[in-house]
């Protein structure tokens, strides 16, 4: 198996125009709607999703031209293997993230805790179980002495001021 | 963008050869373990990935033939929408599994806690990092009833009562 083909099932939507603009991670910026339009032909596939708090999208980095094994974090100084990070320079340029579902209508999921650019393809959603997805005394290697004493990196506090947008209502 | 390419970068090795022998999820059999060989091109990739307890592997679903929208998980007798629910049959038969790292040696990544078949075409490996991963107030739809009062349901010990393997050895 030398190369797989695969599809969108659906765009999403979000505020972020632009690479600059996106979070690190959604769920610093709690207030920020997203929304998933999918295609119609998936809508049947969304039965019982409402049930679910949250979901992790799983997406393709569209903006992402290079492949890099070694690259630097934005929340770090130094290198760290592709692996090691959650850059979309990565191999395959597969992204994923957990938000928070807000509401299903037809075929559009609104939902909240937004870090993904606009226009984004969508691979697949799944239900975000906590029994199957949360673990405990995690070690976050290269990132856990950012988040020390409980804290969150000043990078990140940059991040997640709201922004005045101009043109809002636009 | 109609279509997307994608490629294996490495390999997933597992002691299950079987669809039948899988477990839902890694985390209830904490003793099995699994081996990612990751193609040698890659390997500059892993720098640093030791740091973390625990990874999400993003795969392949490679025996998956069919793709459907509506479909019974083993844990409930009734239907669900395909993005409320876990299995290989989604469009795009992408699957992703949180792992507990074990060792790195060259481009070998050993992990326990495994619910993939042996030989799954691995697509990515993403550091597991509890400031972003972890939610709490998490509401499981359908999932929820079937752990109620902090049990495993009777199902997942079916699963997950260790085989006594024939040739084992060989």
């Amino acid at each position: 198996m030398k190369q797989i083909k695969i599809k969108p099932i659906g765009i999403i939507h979000s505020p972020y125009k632009d690479v600059k603009d996106v979070p690190i991670q959604g769920t610093f910026r709690k207030d920020v709607k997203g929304r998933i339009k999918l295609f119609r032909k998936y809508r049947a596939g969304l039965k019982d999703i409402e049930g679910f708090s949250h979901l992790i999208l799983i997406y393709y980095f569209h903006r992402a031209r290079e492949e890099k094994l070694i690259a630097k974090p934005y929340l770090d100084d130094e290198t760290h293997g592709i692996f090691a990070i959650r850059s979309p320079m990565r191999p395959n340029h597969i992204g994923i993230s957990i938000v928070k579902l807000e509401k299903v209508e037809k075929n559009i999921v609104v939902f909240s805790e937004v870090d993904v650019i606009d226009k984004t393809p969508l691979l697949d959603i799944k239900p975000y179980v906590s029994y199957y997805d949360t673990r405990k005394n995690v070690k976050n290697g290269w990132i856990d002495k950012h988040f020390a004493g409980g804290r969150m990196p000043e990078r990140l506090k940059q991040l997640v001021k709201p922004k005045r947008r101009k043109n809002e209502g636009k």
